[in-house]
């Protein structure tokens, strides 16, 4: 039995077309299909022909959070191992807190060649479609993605968002909405000022996208009344004030 | 005469597939293209048909720095209002230190209407595609995106390298070849170890890709010892230190 080959794909934002021309040419070589929820997945169609193909929807594993991943990687190897092409769709890059390494890692050890495909990252070209750079010149130097998913005094969390508050940079939250009022207290509290701008972008470039503009300190009360969902993308900085026009 | 149109398009980092599929359309819909030297100019015949259309090779304008950039944003804006489809084609993402937003700012200053396709930087896709994920589940919960085209002693220099040096999560440098040594030695006197793993990859995902891992510590001499020229990713952090096979 030949070995087949796994590809870590990154699938980008959500709008099928920003996925990268190599991650389209590896779905149309692929014989199975592991996609996340994030992602192209929707439109899948638009890439490749999906009539000779399976594909396995990720998102409704079932078992927790913990479990399904390691169902996903034994997945990769034993696809691979009966001689399929299999591509592992994911959203936005593969290593942006997506846990594509472990992947690679499980696929590798298992001695499974293994391809990565960079992708369009959210946290760049969500805030770039709804109109806000992460870098301007003469404004910030540096640029720090940050995931949100534990609140700033977890004992879990590995961030230090009192030298967040302090690089002088443009920082990005992903999987914040939950902490996202925590997070901007913490900021404000290590001497960010409330007056910061921030752009909150829900969905950002498929047909469901929804921003707005706020403050540092206004960010708690405005992701509350927007009723803002994940997926979303909060970018705190002088770039989130910015105006095309001017 | 009726209006044109400028696209910004993200090229990605290097490799001529690694551009989106919405900006591989983007140029195949174009009748002029203002290329810079990074991103896929060398195969852009690989994306779309060229013979019917101006390529504008940016990095060959004359003047300085500034002056170059000026001009640039002026025939963006003379080429749309000859009514001519402009894609605008820069390396990385267009709104990672690109300055990008700048040229949107000129066309729609001018009246002239815009589309911005994000890219795959190369801040995150170099170090990738060497085997480095700027990410890892229980490592980082963050990656700061830095410019290091001034030294941290430089008093235009927009970051604060103390912070930086704490933020707890993943650093990767970009412009950095130059000042390397000096970035290290700040990073290291603000408290971040000397044994610090760090990646440097140049001329990342094309044919002539080049990389090694050091330590803080070592970096100033490994990056003159190994004769490191832009454009370089440097990546610092324990991710750096990541293998693929453990």
């Amino acid at each position: 039995m030949t070995l087949g080959k796994v590809v870590l794909v990154g699938g980008g934002p959500g709008a099928w077309d920003l996925i990268t021309v190599r991650g389209m040419h590896a779905l149309q070589a692929s014989d199975v299909i592991l996609a996340d929820h994030l992602g192209p997945t929707a439109e899948l169609e638009k890439l490749c022909d999906l009539s000779a193909k399976e594909v396995v929807d990720c998102s409704k594993l079932p078992y927790g959070k913990q479990v399904a991943q390691e169902r996903i990687n034994e997945m990769l190897v034993e696809y691979a191992q009966a001689g399929r092409m299999v591509v592992r769709l994911k959203g936005g890059d593969p290593y942006v807190f997506g846990r594509g390494f472990e992947e690679l890692q499980a696929c590798t050890a298992a001695g499974i060649p293994v391809d990565v495909v960079p992708g369009v990252t959210s946290a760049i070209s969500v805030p770039a479609v709804f109109g806000v750079p992460v870098t301007q010149r003469g404004m910030v130097h540096s640029f720090s993605v940050i995931s949100g998913h534990l609140p700033p005094e977890h004992p879990g969390s590995l961030n230090d968002w009192s030298a967040l508050a302090h690089t002088g940079g443009t920082l990005v939250v992903i999987m914040g909405v939950k902490n996202g009022p925590a997070i901007a207290a913490a900021l404000i509290d290590a001497g960010r000022p409330a007056t910061t701008p921030v752009a909150v972008i829900q969905e950002g470039t498929t047909a469901a996208q929804a921003g707005f503009r706020a403050t540092l300190g206004t960010l708690g009360d405005e992701l509350i009344r927007h009723e803002v969902k994940p997926p979303a993308v909060i970018v705190i900085g002088e770039v989130a004030g910015l105006d095309s026009t001017s």
